[in-house]
């Protein structure tokens, strides 16, 4: 643990009482959604400017304390859990929307700003955030940006990645940097705002972010589409994406939505059951598209691809039908799932399914397992329920068991082992299975020239030394 | 010079025939588009797979001989110059479509694909590859990597970046690293594959890509639209971004259009002159979209922002409006002019070019001075016309000086002094405009972690130590 008197020094870099210590904060800030491992930082502190994180960083170098960034706290791979007695640096005081550019559609975010907050304020001047998941409620867009948020939107509008316009970012070594500028075209040596992207706080953490805003959607409609096998989806998926630009496609087993249906609160598709669904979107901006949407669903029912299908009609019915996905995680957690987030190339996924579910079929037969996921990305979620006869410890020590074996055929698929939800604590171990031993020197040189002290949230991404 | 012996060695570790030291070898492929540096290449080495160019990478570290990239050689920015006795790895006989796959839409090329070729090759799957610029008959996929190519329909789709779904590397090291494996969703750690995109060869060289494709565009239509001066054409731009999903906005001066007018081979678009012209391009995918077209140029035209304007109506109209814009560039390079391809954020445009026009009119009166680009990414490209009767060594040793003033302005508006041509080593002096001297430490930095010899394009990005 930090001794006090250093935790004393750093309560005058930061306002009077944004430094806290007692045992609620603490357990508060030290601990993401994933809920593996006890939370242990030694304290919290919550900047309010970007001079105030420079000024953080030095002390942590001059101290060799360890830092966690803590965003929403909505992580699932305790990217942001602090176990070990480091100093979690929240943003909750550096969440203000600094500026807007109408013309170049980009809004300069301040780290905590809410996922939400940023969607809402688009929408409020008649554009759109495209990111968007089950946390945006609660996640901040300096989390998103440590750790590349998907979603399911990323069919049409791609990851964070493609919305982080420029950064500004302290690193492991106190500089600030201004990465791109917000420009379009920059053709000036490394883009080192990528490599800050995705890296989990591990080189440095993101001060300051101008987020690029799209148009907004015209006439959303979604179609919720049931299969007589998994197989089916995939042509489904190929005959949609020949003729209509689409904006999700998701997928759900019938257990998933069975879990769903058990809630009460959200009306079925429709009557017929099936093994498999699919909800697809696009935009329905003139009537040729909606036309074109039902004549390929009825190409598909001849088919044999699909056997039964529903297509909103107003944005109640619309959001009904993405109930059916959205609710899904939420819903499920009350069996403790055991997560894996994998993901291949999206014609590897009927085989890739098929493999991994015999796995888990023999060596777990009385393991009920729910699949969903964004299929039209390739980026599965294979959700593994805890008998309720089961311990935790038990269930989830079985389960990383169950956890090499997945592994090994997302390697023999060319697959990742994380698809959408990070590396943190809970993947480090099997980061090997994604990428080679030197890629992961190259990363590792990479975090030595912006963290050689290596403050920067360490053991996470990397197992430590 | 590489001594005769070590050039011996190089023999044995490619095909018979593919080390090339003949005067016209050197001299065709030691330069590119630049011409300013003369070449002066040890040999020419043309690898046909991947392990012959680990072998090459490996001698040139125990040789600590330098190597130069070299694709299509038609790079602005002296990227793929061999001026000081390097050894060129030229990827000729490394052209080849490895794989295709229809449903990820994906295409494995080798570094020495031209892009008209991959551009070809989609179109006869009936899908699309849409990064497209001036030099894709010669440019190749490798180079366009290295360069992060852009060219006129990134306002819709992006830098190359946006395309590469995977690459194969051989870094300096000689690693080879597979970066990405095609996915569309992978949160494992830092994504190396965005620092080898763009770095002009500096770290490693592509062996293998595998590039994306789009669905096929539908009914492509272009307008051109004649304004009055040139803020006129930013609240066009605004109002039609505001309608439509527009794949092209382009602009031209109109000493640009007299030049293409005097070529003689291509029809005016309207009778009235006009100081600025907008070329604009979007999808007419049914008579909506064609119908809000009519509708915003009506409008631009009632708010004076327009003069005169025309609307492409056949495959035939379209093709003739683009050679306004396409022929710039070949046209005017009859009178030598001196480029600067500088970008800053698209709102900042119009005061940004009264600016620089204002210094180069101040210090250059007796210069011709046509502007194009592509104003919809904040692209602009200068082009500095020699005079007749001055010659050209004077001319550029003026243009220098020029520079300087230009990319203060450039600094000033936090823009940059190569929006897409790269740095290489015409660009490498000027740097510090862009990018701070920390991120420059950092980029050297990250460098040595891939290059540790120094022995990859030295010279380019960085000034030599």
């Amino acid at each position: 643990m930090t001794h006090p008197a250093v935790i004393d020094e750093l309560m005058t870099l930061v306002d009077p009482g944004k430094v806290l210590t007692d045992l609620a904060s603490l357990e508060a800030y030290g601990k993401d959604w994933t809920k593996h491992y006890p939370p242990a930082p030694s304290a919290i502190v919550l900047p309010k400017t970007l001079e105030q994180v420079q000024a953080i960083v030095a002390w942590a170098n001059r101290h060799q304390v360890a830092l966690v960034p803590s965003g929403g706290r909505t992580g699932l791979s305790a990217g942001a859990v602090a176990a070990n007695g480091e100093v979690v640096v929240a943003f909750d005081y550096m969440n203000q929307i600094l500026s807007f550019n109408e013309f170049d559609r980009t809004v300069v975010c301040q780290p905590g700003v809410v996922t939400r907050q940023l969607q809402q304020f688009a929408e409020d001047h008649g554009l759109y955030y495209p990111v968007d998941f089950a946390s945006s409620g609660s996640s901040q867009i300096g989390g998103n940006i440590a750790t590349n948020a998907g979603g399911i939107k990323v069919i049409r509008y791609g990851m964070t990645r493609n919305w982080v316009a420029g950064l500004k970012v302290v690193t492991g070594k106190g500089d600030l940097l201004e990465l791109n500028k917000d420009l379009i075209k920059n053709a000036t040596g490394y883009d080192l705002r990528q490599l800050f992207i995705g890296a989990e706080g591990t080189l440095g953490f993101v001060v300051e972010a101008t987020m690029r805003l799209d148009r907004a959607p015209r006439n959303l409609t979604a179609m919720v589409l049931g299969t007589p096998d998994f197989d089916s989806i995939m042509p489904v998926l190929h005959a949609f994406q020949g003729r209509l630009d689409l904006t999700a496609f998701e997928f759900f087993s019938d257990k998933a939505l069975a879990k769903v249906m058990g809630r009460g609160d959200v009306p079925p598709p429709f009557d017929t059951d099936c093994p498999f669904y699919a909800l697809l979107e696009f935009e329905a901006s003139n009537e040729d598209v909606a036309n074109d949407a039902l004549a390929t669903f009825e190409h598909c029912v001849e088919q044999g691809w699909v056997l039964d299908g529903v297509m909103s009609q107003s944005e109640t019915q619309l959001k009904n039908l993405w109930k059916l996905r959205e609710y899904i995680s939420e819903t499920i957690s009350h069996w403790t799932p055991y997560k894996n987030d994998i993901s291949v190339t999206v014609s590897k996924v009927p085989a890739f399914l098929r493999d991994i579910d015999a796995i888990v079929a023999q060596h777990y037969p009385d393991y009920e397992v729910v699949w969903y996921g964004h299929i039209g990305d390739g980026n599965l979620h294979l959700n593994i329920l805890k008998p309720d006869d089961m311990s935790k410890d038990a269930f989830f020590a079985s389960c990383a068991r169950v956890n090499k074996w997945v592994f090994e055929i997302v390697e023999r698929y060319n697959g990742s082992i994380s698809a959408e939800h990070g590396v943190g604590m809970t993947k480090r171990d099997y980061l090997g299975y994604s990428r080679s031993a030197d890629e992961i020197a190259c990363m590792k040189a990479i975090k030595a020239v912006f963290d050689p002290n290596g403050i920067m949230n360490p053991g996470k991404i990397f197992a430590p030394e």
